[in-house]
C-alpha cells in the first residue's frame, strides 16, 4: 500500500492546530499532539496519528470534553483519584502521572487511579514522564471489551496495556510496553492490509473456536489473552489483564469489563454503566526512596549489558531489550520522518478539510 | 504412583519441629511452617513441604540463617529496604509484607524490596496478607535461572512470580499468582512423573530449537516466557519476568538474572556475585486511600459475577475468577487431607529420622 513520508513538526502541528480547532487550550492541544505522535514516532502507528479522526469523532459527539477541569476527588500522602471531567486521555494521564510524580518526590512513591478519561494514547509515554526524575514510571489502562478471557466466547477486556519505564545509567532505559493479549490489534490490523491470516493463538471465533482468520473481530470472534489458551498460559493473560482493569477502574470509580466505552464514536455506549468513563492506573517510585540512584542505574548497566550479550539461537543477533527498537524507531523517524499509508492521509485531509487546515 | 493423606495438622507440625530442630525460633517456625503448609493447602504442591528437605540442606551448607536479624537498611515514609540477613523466605516475606502493610496504614501504600532473603513459598500466601485489612496486597521474587528470554539459548531468569490479591464483599477475594513462564516448572515436574510430553511452547534445548521433552531442563534447555515464542508474544512474558527481577533485586541489591542463587544447595553458587541472597518485592495499597472500601468492594462482587456468569465454550461451565480452583483445594484439603507421593513421604522420613522426629 501507498505511503508517504511526513516530518515530525508536520504531524504534530496539523494535531495540534487540529486539537485547539476543537477548543483544547494551547497548553493541552500540545501535550495532546505530543503524546499522540510520540506513538508514530516509536513505531506504534495504530495508537498515533491515525487516531485523530477518532478522537475528534468522540468529541462530535459529546464524550470528550475539550476544556476539561481535572481534579483529585481523594488522596493520602501516597495515593490519589482523579477524575478526568471527560478530558481526552492525552491530556488527563500526563496530568496524572505529574501527580504521581509530586508524590513521589514527598513520600518515595506515588499511585494514581483515573476515572472519567478517554483514551490516553500508548502507556509507555506516560510511564516514560518519570525517568528524568530518575524515578520508575508505570502506566496502564483499560479500554473498551475486545478480548474473551479464557474459556470464555464473550468479549470481557480490553487489551489493558502495561507499560513500565526503569532508568540506567550510560545504558539507555528499560522501557516495556505491551498489550496483555497475544497480540496487540495494530497487529492484525497490518495482517487485515496484507490479506494475511494471523498465527494461531492470537483471536477466536465468536463460538470460542480456534481461528487463523484475521478479520475474526469482525465476525464477532476476540482477541485472545498473551498465552492464547489455557494449555499455554492464557488464564495468567487474563489475570494481567484482569488486573489492569480493576486498579484503572474499580480503584477510580471508572467503568469496567464489558462496560467500557468504545472508542470508535459510532458504536453505541454500554448500558447500565457501573461507573465513569474509562479508567487508568499510574504509579511512580522514586529510585532513591530504595538505594542511591547512582547505584541502581550501575546495576542496571550491567543487568542490560548481560542480557543483550547472550547468547542466541542461530537466526538472531542479540536478546532484544525493552524498549530499544521503539527508541531507534523513534531516532530514525525523527530525521527521516513519518511514514502515513495513503487511507490515513486521505482520512487526516478529509479531518483537515473540515476544520480548515491543510496536511 | 502411591500416595498416602495426611491432616494438614499432622505435616504442619512435622514442618515446625524441622524449623525448630535446625534452631529457629518459635514464632518464626511457626510462621515457616504455615506458609510453606499453605502451597499444600492451596494444591501448589511442588512449593509446599516436598521442598522441606531443600531448606533444611541450605541451611546445612550455611546459606540460610535460621536466627536471622530482619532489619530496615533504608526507608521513606511508602518505602523500605529490607535486609533479611540469609534468613528463610518463608519469614522474611511476612515481616517485609508486615512493614508494606504498616506503611500503607500511614501514607496510604507501602512498597518493600528486599535482599539477602531465600526462596519465600508461594508468593500468594505474601500477597493475601493484605486481605484481612482491605488492602491490595502484591507480592513478587525473584528465582534461580532457569528461564530463556526471547532469542536467547541461555537461561537468565527464574519463573519469578507475581502475586496480586483483591478484596471482594460477599465473593471471596480476587487471587492471581503465576509464574511468568508458559508453565511452571512444577507443571513440567508433574509430566516427568507420568512420562509424558509438554506440549509446545513450554520448553527449549539447550541450542533453543521448540522442545516437547518434559526433561529438558535436565539436559540444558530451559522454561520460555509466558507466550512460548516470539510470534505468540514471549517478548512480553519476558518484560514481566525482568520487572519482577529488578524491582526484587535491583532495588533491594539482591543478586539478580543469572546470578540468582539456586534453590538446590548442591548446585553451585554462581561466580562474581553482583548483590546479596534472592531478592523479593512487595506491595500494599489500602482501598480507602483512594474510594470507600464498601464501594470498592460492591464494585469488585459486580465484575466477579460479571466474569464468572461469562456465556462458555461448550467443554467449560464457567470463566474461572483468579483464586477460585485454589482457595476450593485449601477447603478440600483442610477438611479431607493433603495427598503426599510416596517420594515425598520417604524424603520427609528420611529428614525426619535425621532429626528425631516422626511423619
Amino acid at each position: 500500500m501507498k505511503e508517504q513520508l511526513y516530518t515530525y513538526h508536520q504531524l504534530y502541528l496539523f494535531a495540534k492546530n487540529i486539537f485547539l480547532q476543537i477548543g483544547c487550550s494551547e497548553a493541552n492541544a500540545d501535550t495532546a499532539a505530543k503524546v499522540l505522535l510520540s506513538a508514530d514516532l516509536r513505531g506504534v502507528d495504530s495508537h498515533g496519528i491515525a487516531r485523530l479522526t477518532g478522537y475528534v469523532r468522540l468529541w462530535e459527539v459529546g464524550r470528550i470534553n475539550a476544556n476539561p477541569s481535572i481534579q483529585i476527588v481523594h488522596e493520602t500522602p501516597s495515593t490519589a483519584v482523579i477524575n478526568g471531567d471527560k478530558g481526552l486521555g492525552l491530556v488527563v494521564a500526563p496530568a496524572a502521572m505529574q501527580v504521581a510524580i509530586n508524590k513521589a518526590n514527598n513520600v518515595g512513591t506515588g499511585w494514581v487511579s483515573v476515572k472519567n478519561s478517554n483514551h490516553f494514547g500508548i502507556a509507555g509515554y506516560h510511564a516514560m514522564m518519570a525517568l528524568d526524575h530518575d524515578m520508575i514510571g508505570i502506566a496502564m489502562t483499560n479500554a473498551s471489551a475486545l478480548v474473551a478471557p479464557t474459556f470464555s466466547i464473550e468479549r470481557l477486556l480490553g487489551t489493558n496495556p502495561i507499560a513500565v519505564a526503569i532508568p540506567a545509567g550510560i545504558e539507555p532505559p528499560f522501557v516495556a510496553d505491551f498489550a496483555t493479549t497475544t497480540a496487540a490489534n495494530g497487529k492484525l490490523e497490518i495482517l487485515q492490509r496484507k490479506n494475511e491470516d494471523s498465527p494461531e493463538g492470537w483471536v477466536q471465533t465468536k463460538e470460542g473456536a480456534p481461528s487463523t482468520d484475521a478479520n475474526e473481530l469482525k465476525k464477532g470472534g476476540a482477541l485472545l489473552p498473551l498465552g492464547g489458551d489455557k494449555e499455554h498460559g492464557s488464564h495468567k493473560g487474563f489475570m494481567l489483564g484482569s488486573i489492569v482493569d480493576i486498579f484503572s477502574a474499580i480503584l477510580s470509580g471508572a467503568n469496567y469489563g464489558p462496560w467500557v466505552p468504545p472508542f470508535p464514536a459510532y458504536v453505541p455506549m454500554p448500558e447500565n454503566l457501573p461507573g465513569e468513563g474509562i479508567g487508568h492506573f499510574f504509579g511512580v517510585m522514586r529510585i532513591d526512596a530504595f538505594r542511591p540512584a547512582a547505584e541502581f542505574k550501575q546495576h542496571m548497566d550491567n543487568w542490560i549489558q548481560r542480557f543483550r550479550s547472550a547468547q542466541t539461537i542461530p537466526t538472531e543477533s542479540s536478546v532484544i531489550i525493552p524498549g530499544e527498537p521503539e527508541r531507534k524507531m523513534e531516532a530514525q523517524r525523527m530525521n527521516n520522518g513519518i511514514p502515513l499509508h495513503q487511507a490515513v492521509i486521505d482520512d487526516l485531509r478529509i479531518l483537515g478539510a473540515k476544520y480548515h487546515l491543510e496536511l
